[in-house]
């Protein structure tokens, strides 16, 4: 099968489901050009309609056994999964995060799940904006539920607020001590608990503190009370609950108009990275020039400050 | 004491080794405003004469008692010494980090030691641009070594490159085989090897594979051969031979012109941070506005897409 070069017949051949399209779509999405425009562009009116999950948690918490039973569950249903993890990029975590891929390979022969490992590595760490474009082309190619995993380590936790509807954070018995201090901000980033490993001794003691927490703080005072599940991904057990709640919390963004909220906050997102991206290629042309070396120059030879130096090189990059 | 609120004022006391007034310093450089600017453009002409070191390591590596070893080895030599603990603000590695800040403040009552704790919590993770300015607060209020400690996960291991002259990676034993597959990328980032609590089996096995790989990596071809240092921080072993290397690579930067290039290249990230910067406040204010809020309601509505209304608001923006 030819792979068309044409953005618009691109676009066409992947939601025709032709995966090799679709891969060469999210790759010609991460090169950062003008081509990128075009299809962000191009594929932008069709999208709207895909759930995104997100999935954080520690290391070893199971977070990828636990995606590869949704997959499972969610292709039983029928639904269409696309699944973008993402790779932190830490030169400390590289080896286990790239067993999980190739674990994840057991759904490569079927043509309803999709997976793509991302990386962050770039000017600012946490998720790319080649991640957030990547969920626009899923979404607009048909997927029903785009799931983004992260490794739960630095930022990525804490960005997957501003992409996924629905974070489901993932915990195992053995994190409950580790935690302790950081609750609240657990509070805040989950809408859903799954506690993992559940057949584990302090698996119970975790819930309750979990489910202690979450009566004391609800998203919203009329409002979300994030439920606490216990699965043990390895043995298929409490998924189907999860998937549940996992429906109702979508449920309760539809009603309380909170979906659109989230879809505007993604959008606002979005705009901004669009101009931060377009600033940077346009400083690194002004710095490359004589002028802009030269002035890089005085403020090394402290004949300028930074922020003069700052307004010099604004002015020049129009 | 009383603390001067000018700047000017302010920047003396600090400079003349009141502490109050250091931490006032750093702390009016994280509030992100015109004054952040005012005392930037102040004290920059009297930075350049700090080194500024990073180590980096995966968590449980023993690179705050390290750090604890350097201080007392510095201080012995009569140096003044600043460490910037970065926390990477994860809800899973937050207890942790906290601990080794209670831990170092053993140093507390000598005043040639300041130590303090910056998040990396943020829009874009990584290290803060407050992170940044404060080593040049440190560098022109008198420290000789500006040390920033960061807990090794995510990003800003790899941002530890653009800030730190010298950057000490310290392992353990046991990262042997977890850090298999990345260690290309460890070679690139590391100056100076410590392989800590060297007394446990499988030390020499890493300080071997380590040697061999630094043998194959050479930074450039004429050139700084990575030394791996073993150590033993809890019991005060190594940390003079580590202090050596350090040297040796400050005095490799100084002959080999390489320092001049790692600030130049430090400049130009403050430059490109303090532009991004302004632009993300200029974008919120005009987003605020009614007509930001329409631009992005036609966007939800997909009555335009996402980089013609970029283009839009970009002129808005001015």
């Amino acid at each position: 099968m030819s792979i068309p070069s044409d953005p618009k017949l691109l676009l066409n051949e992947a939601r025709a489901g032709n995966r090799a399209a679709l891969a060469r779509l999210i790759s010609r999405i991460e090169t950062r050009n003008e081509d990128t425009k075009r299809i962000i562009e191009l594929l932008y009116p069709l999208t709207g309609r895909a759930q995104v999950w997100g999935i954080t948690g520690p290391p070893g918490a199971g977070k990828s056994t636990l995606v590869d039973r949704l997959i499972a569950k969610l292709r039983s249903e029928g639904k269409k999964v696309a699944v973008i993890a993402v790779d932190p990029s830490s030169p400390f975590s590289g080896g286990a995060i790239l067993g999980d891929r190739i674990r994840m390979q057991q759904h490569f022969q079927d043509e309803g799940v999709y997976i793509r490992s991302l990386g962050t590595r770039g000017r600012h760490g946490g998720l790319s904006h080649s991640t957030k474009e990547a969920v626009l082309a899923l979404d607009a190619t048909g997927f029903d539920v785009v799931l983004v995993e992260t490794a739960g380590v630095g930022q990525t936790e804490l960005d997957i607020l501003k992409l996924a509807q629905t974070v489901i954070v993932v915990l195992v018995p053995e994190s409950g001590d580790s935690i302790q201090v950081m609750k609240a901000g657990l509070m805040e980033i989950s809408d859903v608990f799954a506690v993992n490993k559940s057949d584990r001794p302090e698996a119970d003691k975790l819930v309750r503190e979990l489910v202690a927490n979450v009566g004391l703080n609800p998203h919203d005072e009329h409002s979300w009370m994030i439920p606490v599940c216990k699965t043990e991904a390895n043995r298929d057990v409490g998924v189907a609950e999860l998937l549940e709640q996992i429906a109702k919390h979508q449920a309760y963004l539809e009603t309380s108009g909170k979906k659109a909220e989230k879809t505007k906050a993604f959008l606002r997102e979005e705009l901004v990275d669009i101009l931060i991206e377009g600033l940077k290629s346009s400083l690194d042309s002004v710095l490359a020039t004589d002028g802009g070396r030269e002035l890089l120059d005085q403020l090394y030879r402290k004949e300028i400050a930074p922020y003069e130096a700052a307004k010099i090189l604004s002015g020049r990059a129009g």
